[in-house]
């Protein structure tokens, strides 16, 4: 079968021939319907060789949709055919957190040596992959693959800042969202849909403002130095109950600080390099700063019925899987318009 | 100053004269611009002679707005002419749940006397009335007197009562509103803009299902001996991970039971006097079941604000004071449309 | 191998010999070292044959800790010899309930006819078993298997209950636990390592009652007539935050309405055919009535770590395989001291 | 009466004599039994001139306990001679942080001018104190007002940090205390009375580490350059599910980051100037980091409780009025031991 590859450190992704996997015992053969391009794709391949992480070649796409193609032994509770998406971090499924689902922060993939698919397991830019265990594999009737495929990350991972925010997002709070590009305009869908809080946009673009507005932001300002002063104002003075940073460079933590409420939330989901320093009279108080990673199983199952009730879309441009290294291309050039989908079996 | 007095148990209430009111120590007087007619007052006005609570006359109205008319000694933070509702369950202010603003649930309002306005104090069906204490005030600016009033009872209680339920109702779940009247149709409200849960509706007459659509619900739908069974074929034999049984009579305590999911909250607003028995095998696994009583301070604050978002309005019909007793006579018949707010300056 | 079988309804259980079972992919096979008896086994042996649930012959025992003897194939994590805990409550491992480990609430497991070993699979009263999942094992490193196997199901039930009433076991709450036996004395010693709560005991048994106060209980009174008029006393009127009653019938349900305080959490854990009736003004403002059932993977886990550290034990008596009938025939009758334990290999 | 006041901004503290003072409505007068002394005193008395934000002189003391000498017009709920402790953040009482109690966090006090008493108000360190609403007392029946008094801040303070990490400390989980002195060796007790978890303490002296161990600690060890590795090694890799640093300083701050586990809470309430930087890759996944102030309400009630219940107790030293300008340097100099406490009319 085909599949994009990493191959060299520093060297593009290339499309070349692979054998056909087949499913071992408990594992589940997906035909990829879908397979997403992300930002961090493009961070892993900026990594120098030395202490590279993963080993080459890797097969890329850790955002994957498909349809059933085998069960390997033992698999019950799927059948040839049925149409899924992956769950992307996975864990050992034992461990304390890994027993709740929050796979994403196994206590034990380090030691034996989990990895996510396109994340070090051959990953969803081919025209099939191995599914380590059924529990990696939600239902998505009903759903669109294309649309469906971003939400497994740049959907799952915005709803899971938002989801720790959720009690401090009563009536009368302000969200503010940072970067509105891939995750930030799911995240400004997400809050609409979930809570009655107002949510004001930041972002250093006008086109990405003017986004922010179509998909819900009730205020939409640039993200500059006065962005904090033009927050403080809009709520009187009192704040952000939750700040969603997306971007994560100095700048915007910085913001994120500045505009946070006492005892608002700050999440850092950007991996821009930034910090925030947290100690007392740094910011409000009893400001919560976190920088979380990824979702849970349980997540990502509501994402998808969120989507399914028509509350969050994402535009999205499609890309054969021979096509798939313009589409890096495009990414990396800051070109893509959303979020670009490979289509391996299109 | 007029005001409606309950002044013979089983009698209609009067308008009649009494002495204008003046603010101790502590207190606050208000001017009232709105009053709400409520059908706890009809209940209460139905209860025999024999241990009837309230010491009579007694001036009626449990839900009121108005400006302040004067501070008494000590009283600061307010100013005559603020436009302010009413927190109506008073408590001592002192005890581990008024510490924590849960006044309806004071641990010593009965020991030391303290009661409700309207419902033991003179109430807000007058030209003036007496707050207790600045807390139980709300400042409304921005808001109207009239369309607000109704949200201190009518709006607090469902609103308290999904607060309990939010953490259940994710993406993908179902909430079910039994008795889509008064309080019903403000739940469907608060439900639509709080959370992002398919809301279905229950009521015996088409008008009020008819309202429940035009208010937000996704499925309206009879509340009849199917509607359990509708209820689980519309959520693919799941059932409904929040109920709001605004009703409370026996059959409706036991659709609630019926239709709620496993570990599903079923919360009985409705004072019908019907009761749902709870054990191992009567309802799904972990239903929770429970009977609450208007809500906490911090809430009111947080319904105001979700009015102020324009989130929740409830339709009104309006009164003079004089004509309060015609009011209080259309409400028995069923006569009255959303809810009826006295004008007693008007 | 020889294993302890339900064969006919209405029949004792009796020591037969069956094949080896041999695991299949995915699944691994425990050699049993402890098995518990559990009055549920009673309960189901008293079914009638008419809508009897499960296949027989059954191998009884839903409460097992044992060694790996094999893994099948495609079985990661564990290796032979590994001392592990079986979590009994078996579900699909994808639904949104089993996705957060949940699996006690599993929402596909009758569709997919998934029963838990000894309630409808083959369970642990036999010399070895067959585990569906490594999932459903939790390592018991530095545990006896004896003192542990009680507490996957005595020690994980009355967990779950409080785990759900911690948030109000605040300090000065107050904490009763109706039936001080199996589950009743677990959960003192639960309530006493989680909370600082008091802890007030009842039981119609002297006994029971010496007992609980060895275990840690504040207070341990008589559960008669008089009992809720003394819990109101002992709480100065203000009754108990949360009410476990691992009892269950009419008389105890009652009491636990009777003596939980408003907000207050009734949890009925007992299967004694009680029922509490909720509903407004039949128990304090907002009391919160369930029956919920066993546990979650990640409760478990905690359950053991909780024993790890000294913090819980239960009393136990071993049986050979042989004498298994002996141990039911003396649940039965009443005459066992704490919890009776089967070793299949001892 | 005599009182000890902060008079010049750079000189001791002097014991004067003041007029009487006599509660306004609304308010309630204090003989104070019991006052203590807090090294918050000494860092506002080492503020520079400009920009010293209270008004001189000013009657020291936020930890206050009395009894009850008159009650101001309008005050009900209390009567001569009752034994409290005074809630020391006071708050406006009304808005949206006040009305759940958060008088620490209250959004109006600034605007309104509202200081706690000793830190604007005239404080406790006098024979009499005024407290500007009933509200902010707590009933001390049963306690003994010296070691009652410091718990309304040394107490309350690690409490309201260790409440929101409670849902964290589950069965198998690690609590650090960096800084076993006044607030942290309250923490200790607070953390073994109300939960299971593993209590490690951390501290440059191993006389507090004795002290930690006396009062609970599981392991006790040196708070240097090797103590994040320790705590990693006795966590078996995974390090602590929550940190409370009670010193702050940089190197602590840091210690409390590199020790805390995925998903774990860092809760910096030492006011040593420290700050630690929170982003993507800075500390372990979604480590949660904050820096409160004080507490609520409701939690003053339930410290007080706890107190009731045995679960606490702080070594104190007493001093005379007289003394108290040398108790405080007796504090300054490191020389107490546990806290010191005034008795203005002992």
């Amino acid at each position: 079968m085909k599949a994009l590859q990493y191959r060299t450190v520093g060297a593009a992704p290339e499309v070349v021939t692979v054998p056909d996997p087949e499913p071992g015992p408990g594992q589940v053969l997906l035909k990829v319907t879908a397979a997403g391009v992300c930002h961090s794709d493009i961070a892993v391949m900026s990594w120098p060789a030395e202490g590279f992480p993963y080993e080459l070649p890797l097969t890329l796409g850790h955002e994957g949709v498909g349809t059933v193609a085998a069960l390997g032994a033992g698999v019950t509770g799927l059948k040839e055919g049925d149409p899924v998406a992956v769950y992307g971090p996975w864990g050992c499924g034992t461990c304390a957190n890994c027993a709740q689902g929050k796979e994403n922060y196994c206590l034990r993939a380090a030691e034996l040596g989990i990895n996510p698919p396109g994340l070090g397991s051959p990953g969803s830019m081919a025209e099939y992959m191995i599914v380590d265990d059924p529990r990696h594999l939600v239902p998505i009737d009903g759903l669109d693959p294309v649309a469906t495929v971003p939400l497994t990350d740049a959907g799952l991972t915005p709803y899971h800042a938002i989801k720790r925010s959720l009690p401090k997002l009563v009536p009368g709070s302000t969200a503010v969202v940072i970067g509105t590009g891939g995750l930030g305009h799911v995240a400004i869908q997400l809050l609409r849909a979930m809570t009655a809080a107002r949510v004001i946009a930041l972002d250093v673009s006008e086109d990405k403002l003017a986004l922010a507005r179509t998909v819900g932001a009730h205020e939409a300002i640039l993200s500059d130095a006065e962005a904090a002063a033009k927050v403080r104002e809009l709520t009187g003075g009192r704040g952000a109950e939750a700040v969603f940073d997306f971007v994560g460079v100095q700048p915007t933590v910085e913001t994120a600080g500045a505009v946070a409420a006492v005892e608002g939330d700050v999440t850092i989901v950007g991996i821009g390099g930034g910090s925030l320093p947290v100690g007392f009279g740094k910011t409000a108080f009893e400001v919560n700063v976190t920088a979380p990673y990824w979702g849970s199983r349980g997540e990502l199952i509501e994402v998808l019925d969120l989507a399914r009730a028509g509350a969050v879309s994402v535009h999205t441009e499609t890309y054969s899987l021979d096509d798939a290294p313009k589409a890096y291309e495009r990414l990396h050039d800051g070109k893509i318009n959303g979020r670009a989908v490979i289509l391996p079996n299109g």
